[in-house]
């Protein structure tokens, strides 16, 4: 059993002058030289990145020859919010290959963004494949498995050809042997790996060449696709040019600069609400201008629908 | 500013075979005769224990002579999931004393249950006071001010004799002073205490003659509207016989037992399903029986929709 060790105090949670909650974690920053800017608990244990390792599976997708345009493959490394415009384009996708909905093997689930959710139910729908936020990521593995003549059906099974090549795909960007395999919450087999892998393997997507950079490229290029309404990687990558971002489940952030500088972030308690201020956090120290991380460095705390506190980092 | 210090570990998720995420806090369990049966962290800290403490709120409106019957009782004390029936108890309750959701000082919100909040979403309604999950405590409170002839606009401010009023009970079924009063999510003032002063305080009110008494009662013979579907302290209270059970915000959590054994919880970061399973773990201490309480023990972490790993206490 690996056991993660807990961090050190990274956000705090204000109310009437009350610091009333705490969030400890990871934090590693990384210059752009690969050198370490800063770094808060232990970057060098064992971590699931969970959906913060999609860019990375979306370069594996790359490798296997999938034709994937700028939209797919920003859509490939989503936890989309489930809109309407995330759920077409994934339908047609789909559509385009002579595949449906029915061949996503992740499960049913309503939109993963707030608004979209509240849309998803005021039209009178319930879960579904096409609106669970990693389904454009199914999406590029099925159209990978038509690509190479893998099987279709059992995508998921970490002996599928497509699932080896993505696990020798993060194996090779975190720089490290993969300690374990287990199951993320849409059934993709998940590749334990570390804040420093994690951070390494943003820097060489964010600076790399060939399919690395198709990928950021289209990160880059539809912030609006890999997350959704007031989502932080959608957010951020809006406000600091050239970055790449991208959030996961339990508390994981990465995000990386044209420079090579990257940001990598865990939670102890999983928390996103922490997870989405670190990450800030971190990337202040890498010098972008705080004029352009000022509405995301923080959130307000409300009584009575005023502010009343405010939720904050306590490093950096 | 007082700064909450952190606490030990309390609950872990394992996911295969990877614990990716923990939650430290603070547990006190109290014996039937007041000895400390258990303690983890440090429960002498000062903590607000937000919607915990509508119990004690609750008693205070008894003592200002409102006249509330059972169920109107358990919605002054519950933080309701906002289902049709929490929703329509309220609005009759303020009809029958001449007033309307408009008098209601909390702010809109939609239902804090999830199966709640997707059905009014589903009926295509917005966010209301009525719906908000405090409606049942400010719908007892203008009933206070009716009955004592104080003002009915304005019963938020802690200058309000309602407000003096319920502060001198938390004081005293606390046994403490409190050292600093806060705004409350619902716009309420929000009376500090400590752990030990929680579940002393739940105690005195499982224990109690009179109008605690009459709190107690109303929990025990209503847990549905004290809660909702699928929520812990609802599910805990109908599990076992005599106890009752509130939680708050922010990863608070207080329960008694007919004998007078207590439970407090309070987790750092804040999260309700690390104090959902925490008190739990403190009841067991307690000697309820296992049986009782095994489907609300831990909660199963899945992956594609299947189990593959556990929330779970590291306590207990």
């Amino acid at each position: 059993m690996i056991r993660l060790r807990g961090g050190v105090p990274l956000i705090e949670l204000e109310r009437s002058g009350v610091v009333e909650s705490v969030h400890t974690g990871h934090l590693l920053v990384l210059a752009g030289d690969g050198s370490v800017r800063f770094a808060a608990g232990e970057p060098d244990q064992p971590i699931f990145a969970r959906s913060s390792l999609k860019p990375l599976q979306a370069a594996g997708l790359l490798r296997a020859g999938t034709d994937l345009g700028p939209a797919e493959l920003a859509l490939a490394a989503s936890s989309h919010s489930g809109s309407p415009q995330h759920q077409q384009l994934i339908a047609d996708e789909l559509r385009a290959a002579g595949l449906s909905e029915d061949d996503l093997e992740c499960p049913p689930d309503l939109p993963l963004g707030e608004v979209e959710r509240r849309a998803h139910l005021m039209a009178g729908r319930a879960e579904t494949r096409l609106a669970m936020n990693c389904s454009g990521k199914h999406a590029g593995m099925l159209l990978a498995c038509l690509r190479n003549g893998w099987p279709v059906s059992g995508y998921l099974a970490p002996s599928h050809p497509l699932q080896q090549l993505l696990a020798a795909t993060v194996a090779e960007l975190t720089g490290g042997p993969i300690p374990v395999t287990g199951v993320d919450g849409c059934g993709a087999p998940l590749f334990a790996t570390t804040l420093t892998g994690l951070a390494r393997s943003f820097t060489r997507i964010a600076t790399g060449r060939a399919e690395l950079r198709r990928v950021a490229e289209a990160l880059r290029a539809h912030p609006d696709l890999v997350g959704g309404t007031g989502r932080a990687a959608t957010r951020l990558m809006q406000a600091v040019p050239g970055l790449i971002a991208k959030d996961g489940a339990e508390g994981v952030f990465a995000a990386a600069l044209p420079d090579g500088g990257a940001v990598a972030v865990k939670i102890d308690d999983g928390a996103a609400r922490a997870a989405d201020l670190a990450v800030v956090a971190g990337l202040r120290q890498l010098g972008v201008p705080a004029a352009a991380l000022d509405e995301l460095a923080s959130a307000p705390v409300l009584g009575g629908g005023r502010p009343v506190g405010v939720l904050r980092p306590v490093v950096g």
